[in-house]
């Protein structure tokens, strides 16, 4: 476990979650939302499963300017230089590329893992294990990714296949990672018990990655270099704000990880730690919900008097999300998600949650862009 | 016209209109809420529509003590002795014999109608007109109600039965008070063209009408003419106070027109001029609505821009009574009665708006009186 020593954590906290509008928003993302059944929030909690893992001195978070004071704030433990402000979204290849350049530069050949802010596990545990795991086929060269054990034949998310039956902790070669599949396909890969779902959890040595990325994308390396290079001089802003929105706009899956993997120089480690990405309110509802006369309700203020600000006659299969001090009453009402905020109130059929961002695209023709 | 010299107004503000809750509430009842069309509360339009008739120091309130600094101020023109504080309400019969019993007192012989104080007229001359013409009636000693002419077989109104064929303007007997009829019932008083909707609008000289009460309820004309003896000296709250709970409660319609009419001492000038109660949100859409991508609309802030509060996709047969300043989005929503206030939201299958009392029951026995 030595090079453990040397291990950093990113953690991109981008995205503004359209599919939990109006409870997330571009200037309250779900990331900074209590969506962890605590007071903490997505971001705090992630912070708090890293910090027994590499220290706060270690933990990097690449966020938009926006949201980077909401960052310093809300991780009043996170050293202020360890916030990377993006100009704009240019998607995970360049922030995973800058962080990856500039905490090369500050500690050559260090080991680094990327998180994303807005995931739930549950047993953590589980997953520092697995990450260790995954640090020594980092620590030999490898890109690692730590894939997730899949439970049912999800369609929303990313797949990583392997050539073996997967098992836990147990680590082996990616041979592909393949996009959201439809449900037929889906459900050929739980039966094959080859793959893994991709939660987007990376781990190399930060030179193995920057040679891979020279290797592929030599373009978006070459302009990650010249910023990196300026990161810790007082030309760092000017250098960020000309070359930042020249970088290509690509996932890291697409610009490094695929073609790597076709080369033969991806592993994974699955995981096994009850892990969930919080990406509509129907899993919300799931995670965090509280069944109350055939609907569930969803508590996110950390209040234990919650359950009285929703009272249903003649209704059920409602998933609300009240807003504290305020009563949700329903008559005869069946099947919807209500979500109330300070400003916005959304009432959508269970079966359209899906749909939240047509909602949104809606607002945004309309002018609306104070709710959003 | 000589005697419309000595016309009192009348208006008992009491109930709080639960088919309008959550807008409608104990603390702020319907009357005092702009449901006019315009930022006037339906008390002040019933003011505004009364005070060219008589003038505002001859316009009596009478309305329940905790509402009586409400009207106050809602009614800055009318004198402070015109307000009658109820301490707790006993029924019609007790609030308008009181009120009759002091005018009686001030001004002997007095001509007196009374007007609910939240029904809303369009046509305000017409009525005015009206009350006049039933005004000559009540001068010659009867006691006159204004029925309104009907236009569909309601079933939430209870009726006037006439012997003659009903016409705008022209005074007849009255046979009968009607209970509200069930629909085929309905049908047959509107078919037969003798039925007036009672709105509860009487006129009768005081003296006239307190003869009456003291024949059929002189329980009740006992009590009240105690209260009133008492009204304009120094005992007036202790005397209230004592007496009032012990009044019988018990509408005007049953203790005093129903015998009446029975003795052929009722007469009716059928009214034609708009009239509505603003009963259930059907109703307040029906009158107050704007209609937008197939649902209805009710601004009740004044302000040119509610329609940029609420945002439909996929939604329709929507009645939206939206909060200033807050947007109500829709994904696949049919049919509902969704009311967005400060401190609770109803939504409300549009054919159970009438059961908003049960959710109101279920409200009480789950102790929730702060949402009531």
């Amino acid at each position: 476990m030595r090079s453990l020593e040397d291990l950093y954590a990113v953690v991109p906290a981008g995205g503004s979650g359209t599919r939990l509008w109006p409870l997330s928003r571009a200037t309250n993302p779900k990331f900074f939302q209590p969506l962890t059944g605590t007071s903490r929030s997505l971001l705090q909690a992630t912070f708090d499963r890293l910090d027994p893992l590499v220290g706060p001195d270690r933990i990097y978070v690449v966020t938009g300017v926006d949201h980077a004071a909401g960052v310093a704030r809300q991780l009043p433990r996170l050293p202020e230089r360890n916030i990377m402000a993006e100009p704009a979204p240019r998607d995970s290849c360049a922030a995973i590329a800058l962080a990856a350049a500039v905490i090369e530069r500050r500690n050559p050949g260090a080991l680094m893992a990327s998180f994303a802010a807005d995931h739930l596990i549950q047993d953590e545990e589980a997953f520092r294990e697995t990450v260790r795991e995954a640090a020594s086929g980092a620590a030999d060269g490898l890109l690692m990714t730590v894939g997730i054990m899949p439970t049912r034949p999800e369609t929303g998310y990313g797949y990583v296949q392997c050539s073996e039956t997967v098992r836990p902790l147990t680590a082996q070669p990616v041979l592909k990672f393949r996009e959201k599949p439809p449900l037929d396909v889906a459900k050929q890969f739980i039966e094959s018990g080859k793959y893994l779902w991709n939660a987007g959890m990376f781990i190399w040595r930060t030179n193995v990655f920057l040679a891979r990325l020279a290797e592929y994308r030599p373009d978006i390396a070459k302009l990650v270099d010249q910023i990196a290079a300026a990161w810790d001089t007082p030309e760092a802003t000017e250098v960020l704000g000309r070359i930042w929105p020249t970088v290509p706009r690509i996932a890291v899956e697409y610009a490094v990880m695929e073609p790597a993997a076709s080369d033969g120089r991806v592993g994974t480690v699955p995981g096994d730690f009850g892990w969930s990405d919080i990406g509509d309110f129907e899993t919300v509802a799931a995670l965090l919900g509280a069944s109350e006369s055939g609907s569930t309700v969803v508590d996110l203020s950390g209040e234990p008097s919650a359950g009285n600000s929703v009272a249903g006659l003649d209704s059920d299969g409602l998933v609300v999300l009240p807003r504290r001090g305020r009563l949700v009453a329903t008559l005869d009402v069946h099947d919807l998600i209500i979500v109330d905020t300070d400003d916005a109130l959304l009432l959508c059929r269970r079966d359209r949650a899906q749909d939240i961002k047509k909602l949104i695209e809606l607002l945004h023709e309309r002018g609306a862009e104070t709710y959003l």
